[in-house]
């Protein structure tokens, strides 16, 4: 099922946050990811400033928004997800676990605006803030350790997102697939590696035939480009030619 | 298809990391996904004594392993990924799209343990770092910033992995997948083949570095097994030492 949901329809909210280096890590991931819509609840306002004023600071906080409440924040948006640990509360709302944000976007936003609200990095989202969100936005995370710092949550969270929207994140570039050898080019290497073995006395009497098999299973297997073939049977040439002089000189 | 990697086998390295902040978010997150073997290559030693002696550092932190270089601290592993965005360079390794991970995780690694590698803050991985990494990790970003915080790229990173591994011991893999070579079995191999090719004189003066590299992204692709590689060595040292006496005896 594709999701109609665009880049541009897309908030990050953040509530209460304390750190300049969180609001800027934040704002890196939304433009990593592709998202530029940030909105600010009550910021602490030194933070703000400094966020705002930082070198380099993407456009996404320069044109960034300030609200005096979460309410007010989201207002324009026809589905509100806060973000949190889950063990700690009994929640009343639907607990989304982040790798499932994809199959529940298009139920639960046929069309509209998505806001993704994070809280502050020491109490995360006020029981206030979760009764303006019409569900928990969960990142599965070990009970030990669940409370995840601020602008990594940003990143995972945008990360799964960008999977679900558009424009979908750019694709890679198809690699170019290497023209395989052929079972003559194959045999040949086959061929000329048992040569080598033979001049270098590591092939027992009686142990061709089974090490000629192995050899080409063993090819068979690593599936050589035509362009590996010629290589490596430059290199065993070159090698059979100066076994092949040793012998020679030791024999006359 | 499910896949048989547990937490335990998943190593995150970081590669000559300068912002103690950034270690000790990378830390966290391990935290927060469940991951445990931290390892770090050439640290700038104030940021790591200052991320080590951190209030409430993770036990992580305290466990993490120092290695001189990357191939080092990667040498039990199977399967090394080397986190880059790809615009900047045309990769010769295959690049796997994080979301696509889990999907090629089972092939790519049936057994064995998982490095996933990640550079500086500057200039990420270098090239030669990445002549030893199988694989090159792409987190789909924007192009007009793809340069990830390297806090949030582990996050994101393990996030995803964290979907596709097992914190219990899994299921025994099938018994017919053999157990693949380890990088420090790959890089032995590569040494030796390189030693043998100085002594048959085929590497011409100035092109080692180029043969190096072309030799380990050639073993990346054939991803030898474990039996592979033992076969394949002791007849590599077979060979060498039959050019070394022939070399011998001609100088003498």
């Amino acid at each position: 099922m594709t999701c109609p949901l665009r880049h541009e329809d897309c908030a990050v909210v953040l509530v209460h946050t304390r750190n300049p280096l969180n609001i800027g890590a934040a704002a890196r991931a939304m433009v990593n990811f592709g998202f530029h819509d940030l909105r600010v609840v009550e910021p602490w306002q030194p933070s703000w400033q400094e966020a705002r004023s930082a070198v380099g600071a993407a456009s996404v906080l320069a044109s960034a928004r300030e609200f005096p409440n979460l309410a007010e924040a989201v207002a324009d948006c026809a589905l509100v997800l806060g973000t949190a640990g889950i063990s700690r509360r009994n929640p009343v709302q639907p607990v989304i676990s982040l790798p499932q944000l994809g199959a529940e976007l298009p139920t639960r936003l046929p069309s509209g605006r998505l806001a993704i609200a994070f809280g502050s990095e020491k109490s995360g989202l006020s029981n206030d803030d979760f009764t303006h969100c019409s569900a928990i936005l969960h990142i599965p995370t070990q009970l030990e350790q669940e409370s995840v710092n601020l602008g990594q949550a940003v990143a995972v969270c945008l990360y799964e997102l960008a999977r679900h929207t558009h424009p979908a994140p750019p694709t890679l570039p198809a690699p170019s697939t290497p023209r395989p050898a052929t079972a003559a080019d194959r045999e040949r290497l086959t061929q000329t590696l048992q040569q080598i073995l033979h001049l270098s006395g590591y092939i027992k009497p009686g142990a061709e035939q089974s090490i000629l098999y192995q050899i080409r299973e063993m090819l068979h297997r690593f599936n050589p480009s035509a362009d590996d073939s010629h290589w490596l049977l430059g290199m065993l040439h070159r090698i059979e030619r100066q076994l092949f002089a040793s012998h020679s000189r030791r024999d006359s």
